[in-house]
């Protein structure tokens, strides 16, 4: 049993008033939630990006990038930032490497914590994920442009990297947006994204706390590319997630375009989109396809028959099949290279979240992706669809809320690193 | 091909403009989406509350009760209460109708309606369901007192029949309360729960409006009892849901105890049990067992080794082992028949919806509740719970921030009667 006091229950302890040091009270729970036979798990000797599962229903942790950007989609999406509220480098370090213990130890479907539990203090483990599936959880960490500034760490930050800027029409709540840290937490279960955020957050007492939280779901996943509220296939032209050309060409930062301590990381840029479900669904189904781009029941291009059939946008140069300013085509104008330098890996989920406060329907994308330059790839992407000369027609019926800019650090090669190391070297 | 002008697209073509009453541009849809030639099914003849299951992956409709009361909890609950604008009977009437013929295709994993899209008119689905799996949903309605005194109908109402009462502690928000008839949409898919609900409430364009609406999930299930976001077992002393004996007596409305035409029906309880996640996360271990009178781990009694094992609260008369404020103690003192004739048919969710406007978890417990008497039932225990002198120790760390009082008619037995057909007779 560990005899330390560790920080988290001395804060538990001072908290809720337990007297003096006294350690005793240790409740012999079985490993799932006691841990104490569990260290910190040995990455297995052939550790990449690609790596085998350890595990029925567990995503590998350690690896050249951080799990949940190529990781296929699971069900469920819980993403969250938090804010510094210690600006000592060496709290936030420590931070960075607690929590990499905690995500290894919970992507492996362990509980959080590897120490005994006493009667006398807060629960190491919060519980409401016992004898559930690990659900092939993921936890992605990313930085904003705020947490260097706060740290004196402008030497560390990508040149040009900052806040996510106000693009027309965007809508931005500041509650909602920004933040130093992010974290996605994604499962096929609800409950143990929702788990392992809480846990995090506990942990992360006295030296961070939550800005914001969203969560997001697909559900039962269909053959083929999921649809978003609006009844359209989302993600049609997305990339194959192992077509690792692609993933460097324009997902990967290497260590020319960023700090050499960012090579195998990635910008990640999150948005939250409402979508004005009430009024899209007034709207006639042609006019939803002249928007979108695409038919709605196959997900097919204008002049296609099938899903990915590459739409032909030189026969039609006056719009008369697929509108100019159809969002599909404003979004990729098939340009040939150009194009294809700009494409991104979108990893977004529908939310659903009752009744806004004028009693709309609370519901959209959260948009979540990634790539190498936000700047010449999802920046040029969105002012195309908010320029006001031709604004997508999408734009219409969506309204972004929230989000962020952050830059998601290389993966955790072996158990002596942690999430950020480089940060501080 | 219907060449109706159905009132659902008259609604769209005057919200669009769609200009004149031109049928043209009628699209040739795969059945998924169609439906032509899906009339509403016909109930097997065997047609009882315990119906087989007629496709893979949905549960019955035609019943002598609703379905979604014994129904085995799916993963994911959207429960939206309306408000009527029309005051008509009539009007209410055609919803009921068409509400019911909806449900009867949507349960079966049919699109909403057997009619053909034009083109010109809005869609007759919204289509974010298609390609998934009907996903075991199921529609329960309820009706609020406030629909009876609105319909003039007070003829038709049970006797004692009101609002929810604001019970001691309770901090009711008035949007998030009451409402003239709920919906509750579970499912094993999210997106099929909000479908339901959104292309319900397009059908009641100019009828009713959406006053509130919440989700709820548990995800992937465990084995047994699942768990709630304090971490414990919930439900544990719930009835088996093929009890008959214990429905008839505690959950199923006979021709004695209401108006016959409620005969098979029940009262619903609908409760938005906000959970103050952050406070609970700093208790000691023993403080939470003690606030629930349960082991966390294991779910049993404080004085018991196994979950089902029954608590001796005899045997302890001052509350040494389980304390007599514990929630666990207040909500079944184990009083012989007086306990058993109160208990109720939890059918509940947790819920996790990010954070409060103060950056609190917004998680808790979505509390649903079946009973045949609500005072003798649940207000028996509630008033118990929230008793000033001794109240359950759990009162501390939740709050009820919403939710009503709904009284739930019989199911549709064939496809000539609807929902709530016996208000209208």
């Amino acid at each position: 049993m560990s005899k330390q006091l560790s920080r988290r229950k001395f804060l538990g302890m001072a908290v809720t008033g337990a007297a003096g040091l006294v350690i005793g009270n240790m409740i012999d729970l079985p490993s799932r939630v006691q841990g104490v036979v569990d260290p910190t798990p040995e990455p297995p000797s052939n550790a990449t990006a690609t790596n085998p599962k350890t595990a029925p229903d567990t995503e590998p942790f350690f690896g050249v990038h951080q799990a949940g950007i190529v990781t296929p989609g699971q069900q469920f999406l819980n993403i969250t930032a938090f804010d510094l509220i210690s600006e000592d480098r060496n709290d936030v370090k420590d931070l960075l490497k607690t929590w990499t213990k905690m995500i290894a130890r919970m992507t492996a479907g362990k509980p959080p914590s590897d120490e005994t539990q006493n009667a006398k203090f807060p629960p190491l483990d919060t519980g409401e994920e016992v004898g559930l599936s690990p659900a092939k959880l993921t936890i992605t960490i990313g930085f904003g442009a705020s947490l260097f500034d706060k740290l004196g760490l402008s030497s560390k930050k990508p040149k040009g990297f900052g806040q996510m800027p106000i693009f027309h029409l965007d809508a931005l709540k500041e509650p909602l947006t920004h933040g130093d840290i992010v974290v996605q937490a994604c499962a096929d279960d609800p409950v143990v994204c929702f788990h392992a955020i809480r846990n995090l957050s506990i942990a992360s007492s006295g030296i961070a706390h939550m800005r914001w939280q969203h969560t997001g779901q697909f559900g039962t996943k269909p053959e083929g590319t999921p649809r978003n509220l609006f009844g359209f296939k989302d993600g049609t032209n997305n990339p194959r997630l192992n077509d690792d050309a692609f993933m460097n060409n324009n997902v990967w930062l290497n260590g020319k375009d960023a700090p050499a301590w960012l090579a195998g990381g990635t910008y990640m840029v999150v948005r939250r989109i409402q979508m004005r479900i009430e009024t899209w669904d007034q709207l006639s189904y042609k006019t939803q396809e002249d928007t979108i781009g695409r038919q709605k029941l196959t997900g097919a291009p204008m002049d296609g028959i099938n899903e990915h059939d590459e739409p032909n946008f030189k026969n039609d140069a006056n719009g008369k099949v697929t509108p100019l300013d159809s969002h599909i085509r404003l979004s990729n104008p098939r340009n040939g290279e150009q194009s294809e330098r700009e494409r991104i890996l979108r990893r977004g989920y529908n939310f659903m979240d009752g009744l806004d406060e004028v009693g709309r329907m609370n519901a959209g994308l959260m948009f979540i992706c990634f790539n190498r330059n936000f700047q010449t790839q999802f920046e040029s992407i969105q002012n195309r669809l908010t320029n006001a000369k031709q604004l997508d027609l999408l734009m219409k019926y969506t309204q972004t809320v929230g989000g962020g800019y952050f830059v998601v650090p290389p993966g955790v090669k072996n158990a002596n690193s942690f999430i950020g190391e480089g940060l501080f070297s």
